[in-house]
């Protein structure tokens, strides 16, 4: 090995220790993630959640959000099935997490489906979200605070695309920016890192990037002074949980099964050898 | 072979080239279908609908109505878990699909088991759906437009009792109408078609008969000409996804993990093959 | 085997056998049972139904409870995801299945959660719930009709700290109360019974609670008259069902296949020679 290998090679260690370290905080403390989140992907998040060692819990209900989100250990609100009726409680929710200094993360599902949905989007991002992680179209449409249609909730923009939107998002916001796509981006408006584990499949699993969503919150909730890398490490063990899962996966219902057995299992040799996480 | 089987040999034969055909077409141009559907099908019809090759999503929001529905390629309705909340967004991205000429589906999902029900089914009914599938209970209720008791959401009528009712429905309404059972028939109020295809275990999974009025709509928006043949189609491919996932399932949660990954996987030899569609 | 050991052989031989029957009473008499539960169970909570037999039925809206709920066999209501707009058909339901003679089941999820919360746990426990089933922290918490803080719904009591909790609370209310944990306990407030079947795997999925709470409707729905003993008898079928799903799980998402492929699957030499249910 030349000495730039070697040093990339003691990067791509250092990542693995980590995340590895961050998985296994999550494990033993269990945080508790309020997720506000869209009806489609509330089973496969709260199973993501458990199955990585965080207590999840669906309260979304504006009477109880005062008693309740200010003694989460982080919040996670996602979009997806966005009503007129549940706006206001998300509003309220980030609200009081951010008045109680915890982590919340927002996933701007299909930003720019809708004006409504775009104006709640830009509403939220008000509220100061420690992280917001979307596909390539969703990022671009927020970054350009635009009503232009995203056709839909799948990304027809690759990430890399959307580098520089991360960027100027992250910029005019304060919040770390990940991108999901072939190679996941995360970016604190000046540093860019690339996670580079997953499958294609995934995709094909409705509510993978919800539920990815909702590990950054767990993620967080046990280090949040680094949220930029933090972020990273969720991404890369998810993908990790997909790459195991695809070992033996028939189609995406057994991957889907497979790739949460494999997070509920994942050891440390498993995630030191498998993370692939480097500056861009 | 006598001529009699040599016809019915060809036109099996036909049946599994057209319906190849339309799977392929959704596998390519991957339409966007709108789903306000109920709770309890939301991850199965997502997931269906993206094993088959097509772009899901679940806005159900009055607000976003506008923006949205016009664009989509078509719409699916489904009343499981109706409520006066949710009506209203019901009947508004119906109007919309029914004025862009876009093909949209109704699941009247236990039709009989409410006036309150029973009428929301009527007024969609008013503004012409594509196709209604239902099983033999539903189909027969809301042929009769009664308000008679239906005793849950389960068929308790052989599809086959259900083949007057659906021709009547058909013939007032100008829906294309399929009923499912051990037989799925469709009809068109003149010509009733039989798709032999499925496994009984199939229901008992939850959001089976929600699923595949999901994939009816996929099939529509990539031949909307044709709806009678191509919801016989629909009906077939998540029969024959069935019958594959049967071959290896030990009960109804792994024959559901089977059976998307059946429909994912789907070759043409399989679906030549299987399909199994005939005139009655 | 000395005369102790004979009695709590055929103690237990007496339990396996009347378990065994009231399962094969579910699958013969298909009872519809209604579930106004929450988001994140409403699939599991339904296939869990369907393979034990029973026939689900979603419907929560205020509008169709006076047609249906008196016609349906039992109710099962599950706060979970609570809000303003579901609680008055959470109690409308809970009168008309009182009104009717239906058996009717309480899952009071994360009762400690906000002083909402508990306050519309406390006015359904006025319903006259036929069996309360919650984890010790929630069971703990409604008995103490407190408004401390539980934070979060998973246990962080084990059912053993809250038999008294719970037998206070079948005193004061005069429902059953059932109490997950290591051993399933079940009282009226004098007899205490314990179900010792079942997992620790069976945590780590989502709404395994809600849907063992939904069996427990299914069984009063065709034995309501010994609510005691039945509630124990679907405890007791709900662990059996993931001790056999364990044996071929990898982890929490295949255990969730397995389960329900075993529930469905049980047969009488099964239920008769797992059953561990004894007197405390």
């Amino acid at each position: 090995m030349n000495s730039k290998q070697i040093e990339d090679e003691e990067q791509r260690r250092q990542w693995g220790a980590r995340t590895w370290s961050t998985l296994a905080a999550v494990r033993s403390r269990s945080p508790l993630i309020q997720c506000i989140t869209n009806f489609v992907s509330m089973d496969l998040v709260a199973n993501t959640l458990l199955s990585a060692g965080a207590s999840p819990a669906m309260l979304h209900s504006l009477e109880e959000l005062p008693d309740f989100t200010p003694n989460v250990d982080a919040l996670c609100i996602n979009v997806g099935t966005l009503s007129a009726a549940w706006l206001p409680a998300m509003k309220f929710a980030a609200e009081l997490a951010l008045k109680a200094g915890k982590p919340w993360v927002l996933d701007p599902v299909a930003a720019g489906a809708s004006k409504f949905r775009m104006m709640a989007c830009l509403e939220l991002m008000q509220l100061k979200p420690t992280v917001v992680r979307g596909n390539g179209s969703e990022i671009i449409a927020l970054s350009k605070a635009s009503t232009e249609f995203s056709m839909g909730v799948d990304s027809s923009h690759e990430s890399t695309d959307a580098v520089e939107a991360a960027k100027s998002l992250a910029q005019t916001s304060g919040a770390i920016v990940a991108v999901s796509g072939a190679v996941d981006i995360v970016t604190d408006g000046k540093q860019v890192i690339g996670a580079h584990n997953g499958v294609a499949m995934m995709q094909k699993i409705t509510a993978t990037g919800c539920s990815v969503t909702a590990l950054i919150a767990a993620f967080l909730a046990v280090d949040q002074l680094h949220a930029l890398e933090t972020t990273a490490s969720a991404l890369s063990i998810f993908g990790i949980a997909g790459e195991m899962g695809m070992e033996t996966a028939k189609g995406p219902a057994s991957l889907r099964t497979h790739l949460i057995d494999s997070l509920y299992g994942l050891d440390e040799a498993a995630v030191i050898s498998r993370v692939k996480i480097a500056s861009l």
